[in-house]
């Protein structure tokens, strides 16, 4: 049982609050920031790229390493310096983003000599929990599965709305992939459109499937599962295991077993597999250096742009920014300029060092 | 005239020394490295992406950032420790890197679930002076006209190649970059097939050529330059600016205004004013905020995987990897995940602070 609470902030946007008890009492929805919400961001069509391009100039001054004691993602405790969340009895926070590179209010774009457009969608902040010394791995599994509940929910609401055909939940984790708050949050982007990456693989799985009648990464998994080198986690009904095509030395992919489109459709059973999957896989990474690993960890999921999607399979992957203790992993020439990447590590070897690391997950 | 000699290292690399005076005496080939090179990376076939991943496993413990007093790229001056290009009247010098990406070794890729291949094809390294304090925007121009030059020469040879398709000179620049040597240098991958991003934009220029019966990137030169928000340099030949659909905050592309194939088809003119246009971008980086900026720059030109590409039109792109002075530009959940990428900053804004730094071009 998931309990929600929809709250409007002085701004104007949106607060959402779940947790497993129920959300009583009075509870006002705080915001730092006083002037009414009514950001404008456009797209710019890339014509070399053939991909849309997000512009939204507010966004270069936004909040970047306050000191540790404003955390906009803290409870707020004083009226006076109100956060982004209030105090109460929730253990996930949604709200939208104060710096959105898409929102519903985007209008009237400029009008230049390539096509423009509108940045609708939106861009919400996911609060994991009040805790601000937690991470995403070290919540229990009943918080880990609320917040997949979470995210599942987001999923309905934002793909229900006209302008948005792609709702994508991502973590960025450390300072290494440009984090700007430590207190463990995620986002949720919803595009009007579906995006490229996912595009890619949509019609790569779409082929796959009309070809021979089952999901590409179904096959994919029973693979991995099979062949068993590279696996990390394995559930009775979903897996984590190291691609045998991973880019990033440490790269991770976490999905249900069943081909099922979205999050909102996971079984309770699968959702709880899920979890606990997801749960191991982070510890682990965080475990190998006894360092919290810098990651981006992105759900990707089918389209909610009015099409069936029988190709889709929703799955987590895990792009850890790391390829040593102390080494980044950086996309240079080769990745950024020819979209070709060159990984220093055999997928085979680096996923023997996650296989090593021993984790606690009932805790 | 540009003089050329070949070489080969001991331990069986080519070495070519360029030079706009004759290269006589007695050369030898040094190479820090004395056992046989003999590389064998593969590639594996990314079934969601629908692109090749090369792993070369023997590059994850290369050089990094060794002490002053050896820098692999300076000319040997002791035969005891000898680094990768010797003494001697040249300009620039280009070698087989020590630890590549591709090599025409390759041989023998693993046999797995996923296609697999060798990663054939070659990696370069670009020696752009021998002094180790310059930058690529301080050579004078001349010696810049030369370097245009090599990498004409290193794309008709490698191109020529049987197991080459695309040939992709870069520099990786500053360590925001990853860039493991400090000496001015660049690089240039010969892939055995047509990387994904200038694949797709070779395809979009094909459309765009059919349809229109001219280049897509020269009617977009000639909308920037008849517009001129955004021009930073508008020589006679060739054009630098900040494009209108820009990711970056600082990105700059340098063209020449015809559309020719490869940098190994501008006349000798067109390559004058190519270099004069991007020794004055690079210096107006540098200048920006008075420190070196990071970068990656990257040449596209047309494949040489034998078929005719009128569509291609020879450009380099500049992506600094600031937005602030003190703030990267990271890719992060959007631009990693999804392929969407997010702008901070209006490209009108930003080239009118390129615009406005004064640089002294012919010196």
């Amino acid at each position: 049982m998931m309990h929600k609470r929809a709250l409007v902030k002085p701004d104007g946007r949106a607060l959402m609050l779940y947790a497993r008890a129920p959300i009583d009492g009075i509870i006002s929805a705080p915001s730092p920031s006083s002037t009414p919400h009514a950001p404008n961001p456009h797209l710019r069509w890339h014509p070399l790229r053939a991909e849309w391009v997000a512009y939204a100039g507010h966004r270069q001054h936004r909040t970047f390493l306050p000191p540790a004691e404003y955390n906009p993602l803290a409870p707020t405790t004083d009226p006076a310096q109100p956060t982004e969340v209030p105090a109460g009895p929730w253990d996930v926070a949604v709200f939208d983003n104060l710096f959105p590179t898409l929102a519903h209010t985007a209008h009237e774009p400029p009008e230049l000599s390539i096509p423009t457009a509108p940045a609708l969608g939106a861009c919400e902040v996911v609060v994991f929990t009040q805790d601000s010394t937690a991470t995403l791995g070290r919540l229990p599994l009943w918080h880990l599965e609320l917040l997949l509940e979470v995210w599942a929910d987001r999923y309905r609401e934002l793909g229900q709305r006209d302008d948005v055909a792609y709702v994508f939940p991502f973590e960025n984790r450390g300072v290494e992939v440009g984090v700007t708050l430590h207190h463990p949050h995620g986002q949720i982007y919803a595009y009007p459109f579906v995006p490229p990456i996912p595009a890619r693989a949509l019609e790569q799985q779409r082929l796959y499937f009309e070809e021979h009648g089952e999901g590409l990464l179904e096959a994919f998994i029973e693979n991995e599962v099979s062949d068993g080198t590279r696996l990390i986690y394995n559930g009775p009904l979903a897996t984590g295991f190291t691609p045998i095509c991973a880019r990033y030395a440490y790269e991770v992919w976490v999905a249900p077993h069943r081909g099922v489109p979205s999050l909102a459709d996971l079984t309770a059973e699968e959702r709880t597999d899920f979890a606990r999957a997801l749960k191991t896989i982070l510890l682990k990474l965080d475990g190998l250096w006894q360092r919290p690993m810098p990651y981006i960890l992105a759900f990707q999921q089918a389209p909610t742009d009015g099409q069936p999607h029988p190709e889709a399979h929703v799955h987590a992957q895990i792009f850890p920014a790391l390829r040593m203790p102390d080494r980044l992993k950086y996309l240079a020439g080769s990745e950024i300029g020819a979209g070709v990447f060159t990984a220093d590590t055999m997928p085979e070897s680096t996923v023997a060092q996650l296989q090593a690391i021993s984790v606690v997950v009932d805790a």
